[in-house]
């Protein structure tokens, strides 16, 4: 039986700042992306997503990115393989003892915003990202944009890698997403994305921005929970992947 | 054969700053404090100071402290006692994620500052204290003012307490330090602070600053190394010990 | 004509967190309360909250808080009156220079959160907060709590000084506010803040939480804007004051 | 009669953490830019190098940086326009209110680090930098790498601008600064150094790398007090110039 695992980031809220309806969000996913404190959540908000996590049997993962709070890890930074490493291991280690306290353990760990566009073309940086993890938690997943550097660099240092997937990005002919700047970067009818994602996953296919299929592995679908409308979205996903045949569960369970 | 522990405060230096004579303190010493980025240290400085503290040998400690960077952890907060356990444990876990890429564990755990501070006095804030470190490292020693509420702590959720005692302080008759500002607060004579704390390992007294005899118990003696006078003080402490026949070891191997 | 301003605190967004209804209370207030990046707000949401206060003809007033962006500047810290008066310099100085951007100067100071509420009570703190505004803003008002150390500080350096009362709050009989902890601290029934809020601005009285009549004196009123609720309440202020002749206008136009 | 500024980083402590020898420099030089907090210094330390600075006759400039204190203001940040404008502001704003405290102006605005190396190439960053300056001082002199879009960019807005060069650094033909990565980027012997700069200043010429005599304009060269070393480096770079005829005076003297 084809297997998928669907992720979202949650625990982005900070201090009296609230985002994102995780509450409702962690209902339908499989995997969390739990902010570390650098570019969103605080150690509160970490306690309390990992604890809504495990109450779900939703896999803990973290998700650290640079330390700019302001621009939400977004801005791009240009900082040295050794500073990411360390920054990883940061905040690798400080959500694994959120996990630890609810005698959990981290299932992975997803690179954010800025720091996982960049490392997803820069093989130094994606090297970086995969010893930080493998210094951190040896046993911890490294999920990944399907095709790019950070899954090459977690395989080049031993760690378990997964491929991600975007149902409402379009994608290029050599497999990376088309940049929001550009026409077809966003596909925003659900009625095309959801056929598209459960395609992916069941044939390992999606037509890029030219109107060629190319090959893609689907081990996770990145989903959002940033609104009402999203909610609804991955609950379509969900059910069309069921209706297709797929299983969808944590991560853990599909790269084993 | 009677047993101690030097500890000192290390990992202090931030981004271009530089504080602190670590590579020379750190030869001396049993035990390192290193800071977790609240109140002083960063990703960089952890990576390197838990390396010097593997190369030489010195048991490896987290040294968490409120967020304050500015005022290096100094300036009283009232936080709450869940914000004293989740920033435990956050600062504990990122500490911890870089002794294991070292291939070590956490050896202890000890409160900086005003933190230190408010938690001996207040149960509450002891008590948080003593339930993040047993939710992120269950194994680790809590490094604790002789005699405060932080030991009293300790055993209660049943972890490991170390009790610490100072050279260069002052003691009140009930135990507590005389604070800085009053008089008897700091002995800066090395003639007089070194018996005395040979004293306080081998007889387990000290002359409290009205005169009288009271019982003190020294698993760790902290000891500073801001200056190349703190660091000749630190040599001298060590060989009186030894010269008095006292084991400097690891806290690990003071408290078992 | 009596006259008497609305102020509400605005601009507390930060990065990608939004808080506040701030397009909807600017429509309804007389002056504004910006924050100045150090409890909440930052740099973007600054300027955006000038000029969105200079479209609506509403006083720009600074609100410096404690630098303690997780807690929102509502955690007690112990500064030194040193410390208060430099951190209001600057705030105070980053804010002007937006007001200065739009061509406009700045109306008035008002501190935030644990700040005002320690500042109320405590003389060097407030003499600290009024000398920072006397060094960065001589010809600005101070807002502080009516009847509070604030005042008398502002006076004692030669400081225009308002007095704020709160609608939805209860007083003791020496004038302070009733603590949130206590029984009697809120009023949150419309039908009784609201001519209580009348008659503290057209007679100069309140009652007390323990029923008796004390003078207040009210220069400007604190309202909020955190919710559609809020909005309503501050509209219903606004058209009960001006039903009994009050006019509601900028707090430089009520000191002067 | 020539003038020519020396103008020198200082203000650069944070907190705990000391950086450089600004009690020394400040006697030496005219022009004092100093940090505003965001890559370093703080509302203490301004306060201080302010009042030194006044206490010295140097000129007061404001050295806004990237919101980067782990980095030093070093990292390359992507940030738009409309981000560098505010962040200007904002730290021009603040650095004038402790001027304003002492009686004083501010005299200039120079960018730090990697926010002046960005602007010296890209004439939307520069510009941004000039109309930040120009909303918050708009008296003040934009102080840029020579010949650079910095200056162009104060041109056009209408601000003043005085042109920088370093008397430890090598240029390329086109008048930039030869990377650092590259041979011939630091000129470290003073006997080369020290005639090299008094030539700038006084024909207006530099042999760049490769030789070739170029045109360069010298408003203010800068000069460094990490170390004793660099404390004599300004000292005979002052008494080089003064013997050549130069007068030496603050950056407002220079360009006016």
């Amino acid at each position: 039986m084809i297997k998928v695992d669907l992720n979202s980031d949650v625990g982005e809220s900070f201090g009296a700042y609230k985002l994102g309806l995780d509450v409702e969000v962690l209902k339908h996913v499989t995997s969390a992306n739990i902010a570390c404190g650098f570019h969103a959540g605080d150690f509160m908000v970490m306690e309390k997503t990992v604890a809504m996590a495990v109450e779900n049997n939703v896999g803990i993962g973290a998700h650290p990115g640079f330390p700019d709070l302001q621009g939400f890890g977004r801005r791009q930074m240009k900082l040295t393989p050794e500073e990411v490493k360390n920054l990883i291991i940061y905040q690798v280690g400080a959500l694994a003892a959120f996990a630890q306290a609810k005698g959990q353990t981290l299932q992975h760990v997803k690179a954010h915003g800025a720091l996982y566009n960049q490392a997803a073309k820069d093989p130094a940086l994606a090297e970086a990202i995969a010893c930080g993890i493998k210094a951190a938690a040896p046993d911890a997943i490294l999920l990944g944009l399907a095709g790019s550097e950070m899954i090459q660099a977690a395989e080049k240092v031993d760690l378990k890698a997964a491929q991600e997937v975007f149902a409402d990005r379009g994608y290029n002919p050599d497999g990376t997403l088309v940049p929001r700047s550009q026409p077809g970067a966003m596909i925003h009818d659900p009625g095309i994305a959801i056929p598209r994602v459960v395609r992916m996953v069941t044939e390992g296919k999606v037509t890029a921005v030219n109107g060629e299929d190319i090959d893609i592995c689907a081990d996770s679908i990145c989903v959002h929970g940033d609104n009402p409308e999203a909610i609804e979205f991955v609950k379509s996903i969900r059910a069309a992947l069921q209706a297709a045949g797929v299983e969808v569960v944590p991560l853990a369970s599909v790269v084993s």
